[in-house]
């Protein structure tokens, strides 16, 4: 029972991730009926507002649910959103038992929805594959837990940690396969942020492969260019973080007000906490992937903001001291405080090689 | 054949490198004679001055050697030494084959021994695994071929490429396992180097896991403290390179004199090319294992003189655009003569990693 149980929850990560950077705000879930030790019927839920996985599943079904068993990574929902709670149609549809991988992050809902299978007579099994599970729902785990949205940071550096000679010069250090890759993981994100010195020397576009992610920028001194890349071709998901006093530069918000929302905050205001906050309360925007420059990467680092990073590292050695490095900012004072990361992997993409890890003692 | 030939090749490697660390200004040479597809015998070379590789095999094969194959990882000798030439005991021993995974890479000497084999009825094949075996003695390559010493750059750094706090705090960055390792590194070469900087700050003793290795510390003030260990402990191996300006420090001189050497040196004779030659011509220093710190690692590969690197990452970030970047100098201005990496190989030392690799495009 418990390897057929770990063999269909892992079937159901792999229908939870084809979608991939397109459900937020919502979870990622997938769902396998099994009946008589046969697949008969699976779903995904594929965007916020499309039905959800459980149900998908359980309508495609073209057999009998009776005695059958339910596999689904996350605790199936409670609640009337704008599809009804899963729970009740698991129990009309007279399912038997009922596997999941993880409970619901989120705490008032944590657990409501496994009591009520309990109830209505169903055998429930919570927690296979349980951290398994967290790691696919990371950034909903995130926003749950902390109502903050889930902060990635990416870098692509020198083996001695340099993002640019000390002219400044970055184009390119990784190979084009590390860039394809990166341009790829934006399709997982919400928002794309930098910092405005960033526009202003590299003007990228920072779309994804498949969508359009969020733009935000962080640009104090609103020194945006009306002709960047990120102004043109705005798709109403361009937002700019600057100070109050940038409010005197009239006729700069005239132009970009059509396109563009712009926060002006105060002094005190004026941290990427709070600015993250805002992105998650307002917009609704659950996860945000950092690439840089230097200084915006290393105050993300020194608010210790940062949940995962994506460090690829070209076998190259720029050397100098005045060269630009990858995490600038103020830095940690103290190497007892150190920022940690942990489940570190490796791997190689083309002639590179990424490091990935979560940041932990934040 | 060629899969026999391969598989004693193989060991005689495994007996060449017995001897790593211990052999210098020697090559690595392992022997073993087969006879009948049996191994009847084996020998590696132990240190300059003790028997050959291919002499200790026949001295200690109990059989007539009448009809067997010696294998051996480079070219026998074919000078008089402190030893005689090995060619004219193989010849002499009635062995009918010779397999050489590789050609002596002294200009002088490369394809002589092979040659006389030859006129003497043997049977030769050079070439089997030859790239491995030139990694094998990497270091006797790089001296032949261009009469310098080897030069490895070892560096313990953050992910985001720091060794230091802004602060200067650096102790410890890696891990007990990665500094254990390092400190076995130190058996391989022949000498440690470290910039002043790093003895007035750290006070390091910079010894071996099994032998002390030559210490040379690059000072060109001559500030190095009669207080620290280097001279405290130094077993007339301790080389200072200093400007000849500090030939007025005459006390100092007087006190260090005993037990440590100087060179003193003009402004225009102190680079590192010309010291690291000078370590090879006059000290027989075949290997150069730089330490640190940034400045003087940012020097060595400024000049373009580094051969190999072991880069340590911990997984950590420290941050901070003026916390201490790993390689320090002037660092390259134009991203196309930047220094390449090639053969990286990435492994687990304890939560660290090791990155390891050759430079080129120097």
């Amino acid at each position: 029972m418990q390897e057929k149980d770990i063999l269909f929850i892992k079937k159901t990560f792999k229908l939870a991730k084809k979608a991939e950077g397109f459900t937020s705000p919502n979870p990622l879930v997938g769902a396998l009926i099994v009946k008589n030790n046969q697949i008969i019927s699976s779903g995904y839920h594929k965007k916020a507002g499309s039905l959800h996985a459980e149900i998908e599943a359980i309508r495609k079904a073209k057999k009998n649910l009776k005695g059958a068993t339910l596999y689904v990574n996350l605790e199936p929902c409670f609640h009337w959103g704008r599809t009804p709670p899963c729970v009740d149609e698991i129990i009309k549809r007279g399912i038997k038992r009922v596997v999941i991988a993880t409970y619901d992050p989120n705490p008032q809902v944590r657990g409501r929805s496994v009591e009520k299978l309990k109830k209505a007579g169903i055998e429930v099994k919570v927690g296979v594959l349980e951290s398994e599970a967290r790691k696919i729902n990371e950034v909903f785990f995130k926003n749950m837990e902390e109502n903050l949205p889930f902060v990635v940071a990416k870098i692509a550096q020198s083996l001695d940690g340099k993002i640019a000679t000390f002219k400044g010069q970055s184009k390119w250090i990784t190979s084009q396969d590390a860039r394809l890759y990166a341009k790829k993981l934006r399709d997982k994100y919400d928002a794309v942020c930098v910092g405005i010195n960033t526009v202003i020397k590299d003007n990228p576009s920072l779309e994804g492969f498949r969508k359009s992610p969020y733009k935000i920028v962080i640009d104090p001194h609103l020194k945006i260019p009306l002709s960047s890349k990120l102004v043109k071709n705005s798709k109403n998901n361009l937002i700019i973080f600057s100070k109050k006093e940038s409010l005197r530069k009239k006729r700069k918000i005239e132009c970009l007000r059509k396109i563009v929302q712009i926060y002006f905050l105060t002094q005190k205001e004026f941290t990427l906490k709070n600015i993250t906050k805002i992105l998650y309360k307002e917009k609704n925007i659950c996860s945000v992937f950092v690439e840089g420059g230097s200084f915006t990467l290393g105050r993300f680092f020194d608010e210790r903001l940062v949940d995962k990073i994506y460090f690829f590292y070209a076998p190259k050695i720029i050397g100098g001291e005045k060269s630009i490095t990858s995490v600038g900012g103020k830095g940690i004072e103290d190497l007892n405080k150190v920022l940690k990361v942990k489940d570190l992997e490796i791997k190689k993409i083309g002639e590179d090689f990424l490091v990935t890890g979560y940041v932990y003692q934040k």
